[in-house]
């Protein structure tokens, strides 16, 4: 196997699914599969193994190398700490005991975080020197590149942004804490702002389609009647851009980022959902005299962008064998 | 003038002072001076001119660069772009103005981000990557470095993460908006917080210290009885302890940095300062089992921090001249 052949698998580890593609030398996709996501560390090894033989026989060439987005704290060893939605991932070495089982190299990272570098590599934000990614699904991931390159921090785990404190009185968050960004501003909390609107009877029309239970409401609910343009969707999607729009805020504050990128599983709603962003962005951000205004843009990859990050950070880190 | 001389100027413009410090190559403090701070930006200039000649003249060696941390938005050519507590500098290109009438490079930044470099080149962070340095004055500058090199952002306006909003209810900042950061955790805010607990008659001392009116209260008059330990004021340390640490785990969540150090004009208070704002973050961070503690740290360089800084800033561009 020579560390010079073209082809790169990328993975996406996650809730529900594991996604795989498989690109070539100049970033482009050459195939694509996925498989349910087991339930036990063993059982995900065993399904990313498969979907890259499976991936190599359908596109008739083998992948020389694989990178792995993975959701949960990932060190720089590329060892999982933690990951909420994959509770048996746990301190687990995902990077070396791929590697051995595949003898290749494998790099393993966040999964906002490789989401991220496809958005900048070949994306949303390509060519674009400081960017956030926000990922907004169950809960919020983020990745952050600054003067082009992605920052990781000390451990790796930089881009927990959702677990920033923006109301220390709020909703309790999975986390432990009050008030998280991501209980005001994720695809959950558009289902739970939903729900204390229907307490305020303010969304008849989305009650109904819930089955007239309140506690059933979800933010697909509302995402179903986005797309008809439905007035009480589009006041609750209002609200979520104003939470995320707060957050983005505090994001630039800090980083000075000229660009965000929004992805993650509520990002399908497209421009309605971007729109609305940008609105409660504008009404908050201060010092816009002296400031350019942010470039607030939807992901182009969609739910890809984690594995084809993956297989573009693996491809890169071949042109410096000393980090894997 | 060789620029392979040894001795560099730096300077800090603040509220109150112009600060210079003369430093040589190896990053030792040769000399220090200052003037008061002149209102309008003409003015400005010529202290930093008087300033380099008369330390100049006492040290028996000229300076060969000079370089300036400025209070307020500075963009990455040197142009100060507002400045909410000089607010005579808008839109004003100083680092070119100083450079014509000094006749030698001149770099210019923001003051926390000066500060931040002293610190993490010759100070409390010494040698370590990924660092905030948290300047506690007025209000809140914070200084970002990540994989070694300071991080400005787009537009060199990073580090603003005093108006991060952490309480959207909260009361008014100077900035417009409600319940950022240092509305809770600046020497202004210990004086805010102070107010607050002696309308719920919870700190009589210090009412009796400020003259018995309440409005009176400083941060100051919780300094002062700090230092003889009164309850009444580690009990209002512990409070602004408590908000400093939940911005930081903001930043920790945000930006994974392994160290937080602590500048400004109120970390004079020293170790009890230091010990609420650890006890404060401790009793907040989530995650704690998957990741190491957070090293918080008080600054060492002190009112000086600033003018080290950009002092050492303009030394690292000399052997980088495309820059300046």
């Amino acid at each position: 196997m020579s560390l010079l052949a073209p082809l790169v698998a990328g993975f996406d580890i996650g809730g529900t699914n594991v996604r795989g593609v498989l690109v070539d030398r100049a970033g482009h996709l050459v195939g694509a599969d996925r498989l349910p996501r087991p339930h036990e560390p063993d059982g995900i090894v065993d399904s990313v193994v498969t979907l890259v033989a499976r991936m190599g026989t359908d596109a008739g060439a083998d992948a020389h190398a694989v990178g792995v987005g993975c959701a949960g704290t990932v060190d720089r060893r590329g060892v999982v700490r933690a990951s909420p939605n994959i509770p048996t991932l746990i301190e687990f070495p995902l990077a070396d005991t791929l590697s051995k089982r595949l003898a290749m190299p494998v790099i393993v990272d966040n999964d906002a975080t490789t989401a991220t570098w496809a958005e900048v590599k070949t994306g949303a934000a390509r060519g674009i020197r400081d960017v956030v990614f926000v990922a907004l699904g169950t809960g919020i991931g983020v990745g952050i590149v600054l003067d082009g390159e992605l920052r990781r921090g000390a451990q790796g785990f930089a881009g927990e942004a959702g677990h920033m404190v923006i109301s220390p009185e709020g909703p309790e968050c999975v986390c432990g804490r009050r008030g998280c960004w991501e209980v005001f501003a994720s695809g959950r909390a558009l289902g739970r702002l939903t729900q204390d609107a229907a307490r305020e009877h303010r969304v008849p029309a989305i009650v109904e389609i819930a089955g007239g239970v309140i506690d059933d409401i979800r933010g697909e609910h509302v995402s179903e009647l986005v797309a008809e343009g439905h007035p009480e969707a589009l006041m609750m999607l209002d609200e979520l851009g104003w939470w995320v729009g707060l957050g983005l805020t505090n994001l630039v504050n800090v980083l000075d980022v000229s660009t965000a990128v929004i992805g993650g599983g509520l990002s399908e709603i497209g421009r309605p959902l971007i729109a609305a962003i940008r609105v409660g962005y504008n009404s908050l951000m201060h010092d816009s005299d002296h400031r350019p205004p942010l470039n607030i843009v939807g992901a182009l990859h969609g739910g890809r962008a984690g594995a084809i990050g993956a297989a573009l950070l693996a491809a890169d880190e071949l042109h410096q064998p000393s980090r894997i």
